[in-house]
């Protein structure tokens, strides 16, 4: 099955670099991408070819930190701090996913608005429910959207209607491991964070991980207070991150969101053994658990990649969370006095996209042998003084998009949208 | 005519504190808001009553600072610091506007579109254009926005392009002050920013606002590097805002856009003589002009209204603004390492609605006598764990809207949307 987009197709091949090749050719075969071309190839001369004329045709956004559960409370309760907001809204709001038609109708909505927001692949925590972990993989499975889902553990700290006990966790853990046989939804291993799980259950979800090469995503160093609770409750690490490097949960398919506050040795640590930072902009601000040194962090050669954090963040287009970190960056410029520079729209689109390749065993932007992950996107409705390069639309689109700009997307070849 | 909308009715009565009116009524006469109720009045029953059933009838925004040629240019730039974004994009584009057929199809887009965002009231710059300034007037007034714009007087650096000789400026302003003649569209006096504009210039200008007791708008210590300008252009003033205050325009009619970096005195004089703070989050944050005080400036008894700084702000909807100017509070929050606190929803929605209606010489809220100003917005689309109570809906409107959410608009009593 070849497939062949014409249009002005955008990547970001390099950290700040885009690749621009105006009214080209993409070409992807069995949903591999074959190449890019700004002349078609001979060979492809009878193939049909999908025109879409002036549109751009863009890398499609990989979420790597957002929870399911929270969608249904996307906005709410932002006039509070991480902890608070924790258990005044996110967990009453997350037991009521033990309710599985509920969480058919959440997850289904939910996993068609990530692909029509160009959303094609995530990392996501599910609640601690095994059956409403798998409802929700088959829901993205059937929107399109690919990547991984955790089913969350935890055996303590979460109020009586949302917490597991070390056995039933490990148990469930186990068994969600065998149903969850979805072709393009995977499974990552979850602790919530170290505040929610004993030693035990981390030290069996460590083992569990490395028998099944699995993934691992959680939490690190997000804000002051949940620090200082982890420190309370692990005497013997001197820092946040030894609590899961100690149980064999630190590696390079390890994803830590936020990362607002780590030391200079926990970012060693994390540069070192190629865990992934999910820097989560939105929800950094809104929650105020302060301004991550995103720009810092990649220039010391850190792999960082992007967040919603719904619903911690509160936008759900990966555009937005791209302008949000912009902002971030440039908020953190002005804390660090003008001093440590502010991510350029290119650098901040490289890390929705490309810099979450490297996590999926591909190359940055299209390259020859990468899945085809994108999307068309529709300015012609916006209003211009002069005639626009394709690169100032590029970055005006992040900011400025008229409702349904999106008007096509692509997860792994399949046309999703 | 007498105007009966029912519904939930929410109003920003005083700082920081909602009223809340569930399956209430908001009654209006000839415009003019007569009341409140949870009980129709028993004088009212044989009329019409619009019924708008669960949906959310709030305030209506005042937008306070927007720069309407710059409205085609939304979202570009933004990786420019203010000075360099100026020549580079803006002044650029406001000098297409000498075309009298482009202004008029930009400015009855823009018109529309700050109608549909349920934005009634606006304190506008257009650019130095008489002609396509009359338009600008024309299409709001015409589309249902009412307030002020400003044909904006600029006889020095702006460039061959843009920028009229003394004389002209002058003659133009006065002349552009005869045709001015709208009944909801009023003129505005309206210098640039101190660098645009010689002495000669705002002395005549200060002239004219006071023999017309016309209000007067412009920007103030958005930027470093603006601030070191203007003290070089003005050895003879100690602070920036002595230039305005020596020319006359600097009393309660007066809006100052920004005050990023104003000093202690400075803040002190505006209090003293009345001077509103526009509070611009989002252009601060993209041009990287800095976190204003925002929360301290309304703690000291300031004026301090929002505005969205198209196009140095990104975000035309004022739900968007108001949630930037939050965000924006616990930057700053940040950065007075977490001492100065930050604004709540129903604070910053205060200060988009409320605090700009004493602009208008009249009462915060759904006051008796103000005119009716409101948008109606339907949430019902949006999925929930729990029944939320009318304030955790209109908080989550804030962050969170559908497309097309805002179903009806209304400006002083007349439904424009």
């Amino acid at each position: 099955m070849t497939l062949i987009l014409k249009g002005n197709i955008i990547s970001a091949e390099k950290y700040g670099e885009l690749n621009i090749i105006e009214n080209g050719y993409l070409i992807a075969n069995d949903g591999i991408i074959e190449g890019m071309y700004q002349e078609l190839p001979k060979q492809y001369e009878n193939y049909d070819i999908i025109d879409y004329g002036d549109k751009l045709i863009m890398q499609s956004f990989s979420d790597m930190h957002l929870h399911a559960p929270q969608y249904p409370m996307l906005g709410m309760g932002m006039d509070l701090p991480l902890l608070d907001w924790l258990n005044t809204y996110t967990f009453p709001v997350e037991a009521n996913f033990k309710n599985t038609d509920f969480a058919r109708k959440v997850y289904k909505e939910l996993a068609q608005k990530l692909i029509k927001n160009g959303t094609t692949r995530v990392a996501m925590f599910s609640s601690l429910h095994k059956d409403a972990t798998l409802i929700l993989m088959e829901e993205l499975e059937n929107a399109g959207v690919t990547g991984y889902v955790g089913k969350v553990n935890m055996d303590r700290n979460g109020g009586k209607d949302l917490e597991e006990t070390t056995q039933e966790s490990i148990d469930e853990t186990i068994d969600w491991l065998k149903k969850a046989n979805f072709k393009h939804i995977k499974p990552i291993i979850t602790p919530r964070f170290t505040p929610s799980c004993t030693n035990e259950l981390m030290e069996t979800l460590g083992k569990i991980a490395k028998e099944n090469n699995l993934p691992i995503q959680s939490h690190l160093s997000e804000n002051t207070n949940e620090i200082k609770w982890v420190k309370q409750l692990h005497p013997d690490c001197p820092e946040y991150f030894d609590t899961y490097q100690k149980y064999g949960m630190w590696n390079n398919k390890t994803l830590m969101a936020h990362c607002v506050h780590s030391s200079k040795r926990e970012l060693q640590s994390m540069k070192d053994n190629g865990v992934y930072v999910v820097h989560c902009a939105s929800s950094n601000q809104n929650l105020m658990s302060g301004v991550a040194q995103v720009k810092k962090m990649v220039d010391n050669g850190l792999n960082v990649v992007i967040g919603s954090d719904i619903a911690g963040g509160d936008h759900m287009s990966m555009f937005d969370c791209v302008a949000d970190t912009i902002r971030a960056s440039k908020a953190r410029n002005i804390l660090d006095n003008w001093e440590t520079g502010f991510l350029t729209v290119s650098q901040a689109f490289y890390l929705a996209t490309s810099a979450a390749n490297k996590f999926f065993d591909e190359l940055p932007g299209f390259a020859k042998g990468n899945k085809l992950n994108c999307l068309v996107l529709d300015d012609s409705k916006l209003i211009s003084a002069t005639k626009l390069s394709i690169k100032e639309r590029f970055e005006r689109c992040i900011y400025n998009r008229e409702d349904g700009a999106i008007v096509s997307v692509y997860s792994e070849g399949r046309k999703v949208y």
